[in-house]
């Protein structure tokens, strides 16, 4: 299926590693220029090398911080125009409700919702004026089923979501989408940290976290960052564009509720 | 994007035109066989022969009706062992609540509702057996926001998407999924029909409904057949089997709820 | 708090036992007057003599199975002008997906949505031209969150439901309300009937049925009649007049999703 | 009927005027000791003197800024250890996301979901221990239909909602309920406020955008407040126990979602 983004341009935030990384993989391959972001140089460089490789892709590597002032300059720098945005951030670690005081609050709301609209911010006017944009927010299956463990996540996630649904009915007029997808256990560097938390935490094994993280999912497995990546380059696809405002959640069918 | 469903048979009820045909349209060109399906045999050769010419893929055509026990019977002789099933139905006349009697309401939830669910349970078992399923049912936008002169079409409706979600949890271990399009003015003869009921009961111009339709949708357009036919593609495809249980709008943007 | 139902008539479906029971006290202990319906002579007049000797209140027994159309009209001949109407019906059993054949989908669908609705339809126009109604609907915790084995339940009422979401927003302006309460749990003899068949089905004890049922709910507990009742009770109330379309789940506090 | 409170002690926050006052009255009237907040003095003083009056409750008038750490404070030294908390604050006012910077956004994120939880953490230890609470959070419909102009609203509140519910399934075994009400027009100075900022920004008058306020609702006319605020005692309620994890929609029937 020809996705019609061939030459696009898609700036893919903390895309080095995990699903950021697999949507620029997948971005790369249906022939979009896309920015390759993270935080560490060597990582940005492994990564967009290796996109190069396999895609013959052009490949811009932007080491850059998203959650800082300077980090969403350097991106708008290197890609002052993009047609596609996927905005992605490292998830916060698991922290009971009664430990997280006003500082902490404020520090992965910013990281988490701030700087991902602030970077919105400055794209949208462009994307709305040139008659094309698709952006897609990578948050978490927890938006739709808060964990009392994961308030730091979930809080700025789906305050995430409200702005990006008020938002996509605004913009949809001007052929600009704007969905969410909602990856649960998707077989990253982020289900192995969680699971070494949840060892130390519980004083439980590799393969007993595993076997949980397994059972917890109704297909019986994790998912690939390869399924993910190709769900994130359809909603990227010239011919998704009578879909926006969605929610869409890859959880291996787990989920209980109807919507 | 390779979706991996070459040579895969596709069952695609009520596909000899409409929303039904996108679907058929889509799967053929990434190269699955597709039973075309219809009541009216000039409509059925008619696409089946299009298919065939436009991307080579073995079509077979199915003359029957679904709702009936020979008509399903037909499509399970024609293509025993389907890979991918997309269930659709031609939807019911706009009639207010106080004019639907026991009669109305038992053949409309018949034909809506039942009659794809005894389908759908003569197709599973085997699905799961093989270890690979793609289920899409084509419903409606009204679905998640229903409206008073159409309970006959979301009373149906949403009763199928339930038991489409429960089967959805059972079955996602086999690499079975059960996912749903809600289509709201795609661009096919049924928004004509609609067009016309409200023409004649509301003695309005052809233009002045039209201009409605567009103004109710947020993209300010209505969506084409094949923005549809590709979504359903997609869901269908193997890399899409970590995708289950989801409900996704094709709507232009348009419906407020957060999900 | 004052209700201001004081004198309503209220219409109460199967509410010589369990949940219906519960919302028939509520509304009698209010002042209103009840219709108690059941199938049972016995069982009727147990509780409307329980009710009335409690209450004081003006208890209006009929015996009558509601999902008939003779039920019906012998409802509408005891209580011509209801104010409250309260649908409420038996649940079906657990059944396979694979073991519901046309026949029994059939039943359990007239059963369960068409014969409220018929009702409905009866009683609506009045409570608009009187400028005063209050509905609400006994439903299941599984409209939202289907489950495999209740397919039965869940479709109907998840039908039903849409109809009403539909109605609701269409009576609004005549001071009519529709709501529907979602049981989970609730210590009524449906779950004893429920642990019965899982003690049978699964071979075990009633204490590991039970055990099973109380770890299922976040409040660590099953609810009580009277909660429910209560609940009922509000949303039959003068002052909940601005509150329709709502589903409110009773479930202690279980269910995952967000809303 | 009796909600089950005489005696308990109810903080309300933001309760001098508009939703707040509404809810501190229903729950005064119900019997409970009842904190009155607001940030000036004269209006803390007025509201506290006319319930007094009405119901002969136990009022303690706090003039305090909730959003801060001294105002939080004074809050829990007048009444260390309340039985039910209703979290309100003032709204911001309507604003284009291009225009909120990211000082904007942590003001409104601070006020309006940062406060509210940072209170919540000193209470919820307390009410588990004690084995009874009952908290309501005093939203906005927006949380589940976001707006393009309201993004400092309901970003924060929907934020605030799913740590509500995440924390609403831990502290359930404790008999502590943590529910939300959504309000929509009900007839407060916020609406004025927000009519008199629509009268400047579009050169209306008065009565145009109070016609556009009703016609905005399904039932035709603004809420009261006196309708919001039983709904708030009856969620309040001992008999509301087995109820958490709700979000309920006081919006006259207007949302069009199933849920």
């Amino acid at each position: 299926m020809d996705l019609g983004i061939h030459g696009r341009r898609a700036m893919v935030c903390a895309s080095s590693r995990g699903l950021g990384r697999a949507c620029a993989n997948a971005l790369a391959r249906e022939g979009a220029a896309v920015v390759v972001n993270g935080r560490t140089a060597a990582d940005v460089a492994e990564t967009a090398a290796a996109l190069e490789a396999e895609h013959g892709a052009e490949i811009i590597p932007v080491v850059a911080d998203v959650t800082t002032a300077e980090g969403r300059a350097a991106l708008l720098v290197a890609c002052p125009e993009p047609d596609i945005l996927v905005l992605n951030s490292a998830g916060p670690p698991p922290m009971p409700f009664s430990r997280i005081d006003g500082e902490i609050w404020e520090r992965e709301l910013h990281a988490l919702m701030v700087a991902p609209l602030l970077l919105l911010r400055e794209v949208l006017p462009g994307m709305r004026r040139r008659g094309f944009g698709r952006i897609v927010a990578i948050t978490s299956a927890m938006v739709k089923s808060p964990h009392a463990l994961m308030s730091l996540s979930h809080a700025s996630r789906t305050g995430l979501t409200s702005v990006l649904k008020g938002q996509s009915r605004h913009v949809a007029r001007d052929n600009v989408t704007i969905n969410q997808l909602l990856p649960e256990r998707i077989d990253t560097g982020r289900q192995r940290e969680l699971a070494e938390h949840a060892m130390k935490a519980r004083g439980i094994t590799w393969e007993e976290v595993r076997a949980e993280q397994i059972a917890s999912i109704a297909a019986g497995r994790l998912g690939t960052p390869d399924e993910f990546g190709d769900a994130c380059a359809f909603l990227c696809s010239a011919q998704a564009g009578y879909i926006s405002g969605q929610s869409l959640q890859l959880d291996g069918g787990s989920y209980e509720g109807l919507w």
